[in-house]
């Protein structure tokens, strides 16, 4: 007879210790499975809206279901509904590495879920976490200000909209010396005003207005032809906005920005920032991972006249969503813009000053042992194992860009120097738009778009942990045989 | 010979599908060995600050290292900083209960390893969330107005501390009809005021000063003798602030305080904001999931009412950090609030205005599977299984209670109608003091303490998943001998 707990036979009962081992092993080969056999299903077939709901029953069960239907019902009514981000012809958006060992540490932290919102609610949480980043700022390069050991230090926090959004509110209490904080922007009589590219990522916009600081007072500075910031209008932004009485108070400098990749001048912006007493953030999402290599470190300058700066492990290097990090160089500013002590939260540890509380470095109280994954990667790929993964992934964009530049039908719009390559048909924007709808019909690969001085570039971005050489190359054939085809097709017979 | 990929023989190569099964098993099977065991360990011994960072080597290793020594470390390092937040004996601060349902969820999810930031990147992560929260309603016997087949809708957040942020914020916009989301709250010319108790949850402070309302533009109302918001003095600071030419934006009401869990006079509160034109949230952390349960629905009274209403699932209801359930009544205020919209993230999908993206919902772009280990969960235990695990705490939290009572060295602080016990001892705050130092100390509880009214309380938060009588009954033996024996023992003899 079967116990009560075989998730293959008996419903209505909650887990015990034995059948979580046998589902969870269960489950652990159904994700090998799923990895194994992804390249087979096309990555992104998109069902009808409302098709995955229509699945569902209208309420929840009011008796347990076994765990093993549960299960199934992964393939049953999940998996239709699932773009494949981990798919080798994965080049859309950004990578979003979910790697077997980060896999694994998520799945730790879950199973021993602890809080650690204080020091003492899990020592190790914070501790791992805060050894983890300075290996980090040793391992990219980065300034020894930004270690724990200095008056700065890194903190995970959930993605690099969150990170944007405390660094902001830093800012504003020291631009305001904390006036803000205490009687709000209304009350500080003066406009604060926040500074990024026209091609930043669309989450320091929404830190500016989260912050109360206004859409009107971001200031979008057009780029040069590359897509950087163009620095000399950044100035005159700036001494426009001090003549009319604002207060200039942040920028925020894009290494790799979302659309062409492009890479500010930090360091000249870092200028700027210390002539006019701006603090200095910088968005190194995707590309910040490439300071892994020696050769690629150029992604690391100005980074020592940053107040802060945030990469995301989640995209290239490979550790499951969520996973960004964010380093300070002066933590007690984010500390004393974040910090609330209620009764509650006292302790002795904290009182003693020697521990870090990482509840006030973040917006939520709640966190959890999300520095496991990252300590899990860092450790089963070696920092050798990572940098082959990046020299491999811009490898094979370099080798897909010499492709396009020899297509008479294709331009290669920047000369991206990392892991994106940005493709317009050089028949003008409506090719351009076949091409990526043909690209995504075909199943076999997966890319998105930006626009880029006016014009619809087709990107694609190299960083899927599964990509190899020949998944490249056969993105590489399909366009170059798809785009001289239409070259040779008169526009009438077009379907 | 053994296989490249040997979790247990061969260091320096990142994990193969089959090294992830055999080292996934390896996890699946430590989690649950820990679990059955986990009583035997104490509670909380706290290791000295440092000791488990001088664990670690000072940088990242050049060369992978064997996955197995990898999960051997989470016995080495890990565990003497871990504080047993799933131990039977947990009583402190709130549950933050990881059922081995919400593991497998959280596994899957990391599994597949997708971003739901628009429903077309990965339409079932969008789906299953909506339907899940939909059905979350009708089991809680919420309002209506906050299923998604009306005008207001559910979204996972991370914690109620972003639920309140993002409510906030869309309080702000509906406040000042979008002005400060244009020209931010410094051109607004009028401050905005934010209402809760001073029994509320810091989160609701924070997010003032987050949102650029500043500190002292949040009013702390007093409490009754049960802890409750008294809403006499909330009429009249509302009335005061309109006075002086302020604008009240936002209330707070808190279901289930973080010190003694007093429920807030939802009902009336909402008179005062109708009447002012105020946002009504409620924050119902840990005592919304009693409303599983009719005879609790208390806690839901005033809900119609309610602009946003949030509940933790991660906290009594048995799913793992981080999953917040935050529902609006009407979304289009929210997502006005929080839409930011370039052009890489455009789609037809989204332009159907057929389909829900929840990146508008939430202060980050990206999102994980999050929805996953609540379906799991709540199909596993099944309404039922979840209604008896809430009325099995309740019901140990009043026998706790009632010999509190019967004892005379102890008073019962307040009547706590749910799951949380407030304790102090006759002889006054250190005798108290002593207790919560005496209990902590043992290793087979861990408590946590607050301050209400002036006086040192120690609070017994009974929620665990692994709690049953038996250990409510031993912290009670425990109790009640060492407060007698306080009383006993001359103070002069006292260590």
């Amino acid at each position: 007879m079967p116990s009560r707990n075989d998730p293959f036979s008996s419903p209505h009962q909650p887990l015990d210790a034995e059948a979580f081992r046998r589902a969870g092993h269960a489950l652990i080969d159904w994700i090998a499975e799923y990895r194994e056999t992804i390249e087979k299903r096309p990555v992104a077939h998109l069902p009808q809206p409302g098709a995955i709901r229509a699945k569902l029953p209208a309420h929840a069960p009011e008796h347990g279901e076994p765990i093993a239907k549960i299960l199934a019902d992964l393939d049953e009514v999940v998996m239709p509904g699932i773009v494949h981000w981990q798919h080798p012809g994965w080049f859309a958006y950004f990578p979003a590495n979910s790697s077997y060992e980060s896999i694994l540490g998520e799945l730790a932290s879950a199973g021993l879920g602890v809080q650690g919102m204080l020091w003492s609610t899990s020592p190790a949480c914070t501790e791992v976490e805060t050894h983890v980043l300075d290996w980090l700022v040793h391992a990219l390069g980065l300034p020894e200000r930004f270690l724990s050991t200095s008056a700065g230090g890194g903190v995970l926090q959930d993605t690099a909209s969150s990170a944007a959004l405390v660094a902001l509110v830093a800012a504003r209490e020291r631009a305001s010396q904390f006036a803000t904080d205490a009687r709000g922007i209304g009350a500080f009589g003066r406009a604060l005003v926040v500074y990024t590219s026209d091609q930043a990522h669309s989450s320091i916009e929404k830190a500016a207005r989260l912050a109360g600081i206004g859409k009107e007072f971001v200031r979008l500075i057009p780029v040069d032809e590359t897509g950087a910031l163009r620095v000399d209008l950044l100035e005159a932004e700036v001494a426009r906005d001090r003549a009319l009485g604002h207060i200039p108070a942040f920028v925020s400098a894009t290494v790799g920005t979302t659309g062409v990749n492009a890479v500010d001048p930090v360091e000249e912006i870092a200028r700027v920032c210390r002539a006019h007493n701006l603090w200095l953030h910088v968005d190194a999402a995707m590309s910040g991972t490439a300071a892994l290599c020696e050769e690629f470190r150029f992604v690391n300058a100005g980074a020592e006249f940053a107040d802060s700066w945030c990469f995301n492990p989640h995209k290239w290097m490979p550790v499951n969503f969520d996973c960004d990090v964010l380093w300070i160089a002066d933590r007690a500013e984010l500390v004393r813009a974040l910090s609330v002590l209620p009764e509650y939260l006292r302790n002795a540890a904290t009182e003693s000053g020697k521990v870090i509380d990482y509840r006030d470095w973040q917006i939520p109280l709640g966190r959890r042992f999300r520095a496991l994954k990252l300590w899990f990667v860092l450790r089963s790929f070696g920092l050798e194992g990572l940098r082959a993964l990046v020299r491999d992934h811009v490898a094979m964009a370099r080798e897909l860009a010499a492709r396009v530049r020899g297509c008479d039908a294709l331009e290669l719009v920047v000369d991206a120097p990392l892991n994106l390559v940005c493709i317009a048909h050089r028949a003008g924007d409506d090719a351009t738009q076949r091409l990526i709808d043909a690209i995504n019909r075909d199943g076999h690969f997966f890319v998105s778009h930006c626009r880029f001085h006016g014009r619809l570039i087709l990107r694609v971005s190299i960083g899927a942990l599964a990509t190899k050489p020949s998944h490249v190359r056969a993105l590489g054939d399909f366009l170059l045989a798809h785009a001289m085809q239409d070259i040779a097709t008169p526009a009438e017979s077009r379907a």
